[in-house]
């Protein structure tokens, strides 16, 4: 089964109308928004990252889906195993840390033994929660920060040379929680950029069932990341990248830092422009699972 | 790091107030109940359970959380790792099962790539949810069903002969929402017996600041547990039972099929008696992680 085939089986179980038919990476509950991920080792994380750093990032993706929905962080419920201490206390000291930057109390959880997977629920709060469904044709494409700086940083995770920032945006996503926020009311569409900007305004499109056409040397890159590669075709498909991609008609401006990459067509499916010409599209346009 | 060391540890987290300062199976956030549980191949689960069973316990455990609190259930968030098709297809069937069983949909979830590590969040809704903390010396203790089944079932399932029927307590739990529901406006106390009765019989104490004694010979066990072995120590420490244990002012009785088998008194701990006399406790009370 692959990924896409074990989605199409969940959704004929009996679905929670706040499910959203599983079409988004949350959950609604009244003016609850809720998400759950799990965080396995040689998937999500390298045997040998930081353990401080691999609780940031369980903490932190988990909290960028809330930002995609312009919800305020309420808890979480964490699933954590029990292993030895050389790994567990440095976990939890990233916990305190990434818990306190995002002022995000613990709710609940589970302890167990077991290898290293880690399961998270956040819960946050927001009026008006965007989909990645409302995207109009006409409407154009935003993304704020940069993209492909994590997937630089995985790299250099890897063994590869590289600057420490870089290798920062791998092991320490910053959720764009404020952005969302202010973006929430605005955006017809948003999303958190989880598995590459390529297959995540692919998803946006078809939720909203139009097409999406992105301009290449649009896309915002850091100056590290120039410094680095500069490889506009990986940073547009590494993923990790956990910025937010929204759609706004075409008079709005965003009131937050952000970059025009695209619009949003009649139609179906993404395109990819360079220099006013078509490009063809990579055969990978970001990460699945299976 | 120990189980309690670790719980210890997540306790000098910022908690949120509904997190009951973890000393419960579930959060509190409004209306809402909030429980989460690892299940992990070969801690929780036998490599050779069938699928669609190991997805009834995933669920069925989480559901006895929400039952001790009186709570209807609300739904769902899965964390599910996507395998191989003869085992991810009938896992499903049993999702299908048990979700349809306790009228309780999806409303979320992860698949992932990775081993057979499941994660559930359930949800539930509770006006009155009673905690563990609230018995007080002069209370009654009692258990709903009959204990020690499911731990006869894991010896079944491990090899040794038995009957069907304790096999499925321990394959297919049936959590007690009706009886959960029915209880929570009465009790002072309850939770689930997960562990292990004589342990959770100690956590209720410890959470109420009173002591406890039990009467061994009083333990409800069934026909099939005493055709097997009918060793009562053995059903007190085995664990996984999913039975809802709780107190009650002396002149209450449950509305529900119950049986009493202690009192609550002044004091602290746990102790255990048969014919009148005192019992030495066994060295293991029920199971802890780590």
């Amino acid at each position: 089964m692959t990924e896409a085939e074990l989605l199409a089986a969940l959704r004929r179980l009996p679905l929670h109308p706040g499910a959203l038919e599983l079409s988004d990476d949350a959950a609604r509950l009244g003016e609850l928004v809720l998400t759950t991920d799990l965080l396995v080792e040689g998937v999500h994380f390298l045997p040998d990252d930081p353990p401080d750093d691999v609780a940031w990032k369980l903490v932190a993706t988990n909290l960028s889906d809330l930002a995609a929905k312009g919800a305020v962080p309420e808890g979480v419920l964490l699933g954590m195993p029990l292993h030895d201490d050389g790994w567990d206390r440095p976990f939890l000291v990233g916990l305190a840390e990434v818990l306190a930057a995002y002022a995000c109390p613990l709710l609940g959880g589970d302890t167990v033994s077991g290898g290293r997977t880690y399961a998270l629920t956040a819960i946050g709060r927001a009026a008006a929660a965007p989909t990645r469904g409302g995207a109009r044709a006409g409407e154009a494409l935003w993304v704020t920060g940069t993209i492909g700086d994590s997937g630089a940083g995985l790299a250099i995770a890897q063994g590869q040379p590289g600057p420490a920032t870089l290798l920062a945006r791998y092991r320490r996503p910053e959720p764009r929680l404020a952005e969302g926020q202010a973006l929430a009311g605005l955006v017809s569409a948003m999303m958190d950029v989880s598995d590459g900007l390529l297959i995540d305004a692919q998803r946006l499109a078809a939720a909203s069932g139009c097409a999406v056409a992105i301009d290449l040397d649009a896309i915002p890159l850091s100056a590290d990341y120039l410094a680095w590669s500069g490889d506009r075709m990986a940073a547009a498909t590494a993923g990790d990248d956990y910025e937010l991609l929204f759609t706004l008609p075409g008079a709005i401006l965003p009131p937050v830092a952000a970059t025009r990459i695209g619009r949003c067509d009649s139609g179906a499916g993404l395109t990819l422009i360079s220099n006013g010409a078509l490009v063809p599209l990579p055969a990978t346009l970001g990460f699945t699972h299976g």
